[in-house]
């Protein structure tokens, strides 16, 4: 599919930022709360459809708000994450928690 | 950047697969669910850096956490959000709640 992060989070700005500016940045974090507790649901019920909904669900309203809070999460992703791990600064992470 | 979703979900698992699944699925959810909660107080605090930091280990978080449930984040978002809201089936989205 080849989707950038960056697309799909303007995508999500093209269906939702009308809505979810309204709504504002406190009603839209308690959104995507709602849609992690939908996901932890999913993941005890092991119905394969459904737990992909519940991942796009949440990846979908993480972008959304991330639209409203002016967070570009292609370069957020990287800048901490770019092939290693920000607290050991390895790859694989060899974090011990 | 031009960071496609599956690479960065890739990256994801070369550096915490090993970890994550030793975790299982239950214990690293709860990590999901512990940095959304970290993300909002970033949101209310106002601290940019920190804003940023937090937005990024949620995706990270999500896309371990999709490694680990067999799941590819890119497709079930397309799959899901491809262009239209799934309940309304509009862009933008004329969804009234």
């Amino acid at each position: 599919m080849d989707l950038h992060i960056s697309e799909f989070q303007e995508m999500m700005r093209r269906l939702y930022f009308h809505r979810d500016s309204n709504r504002g940045i406190e009603g839209t974090y308690d959104w995507l709360v709602e849609e992690v507790g939908e996901l932890g649901d999913a993941l005890t019920k092991g119905d394969k459809k459904e737990l992909e909904g519940e991942f796009a669900d949440v990846f979908a309203w993480l972008a959304s708000l991330a639209n409203i809070a002016g967070i570009d999460l292609e370069i957020v992703a990287m800048n901490k994450y770019g092939n290693k791990c920000p607290k050991c600064m390895q790859s694989p992470c060899q974090c011990t928690f």
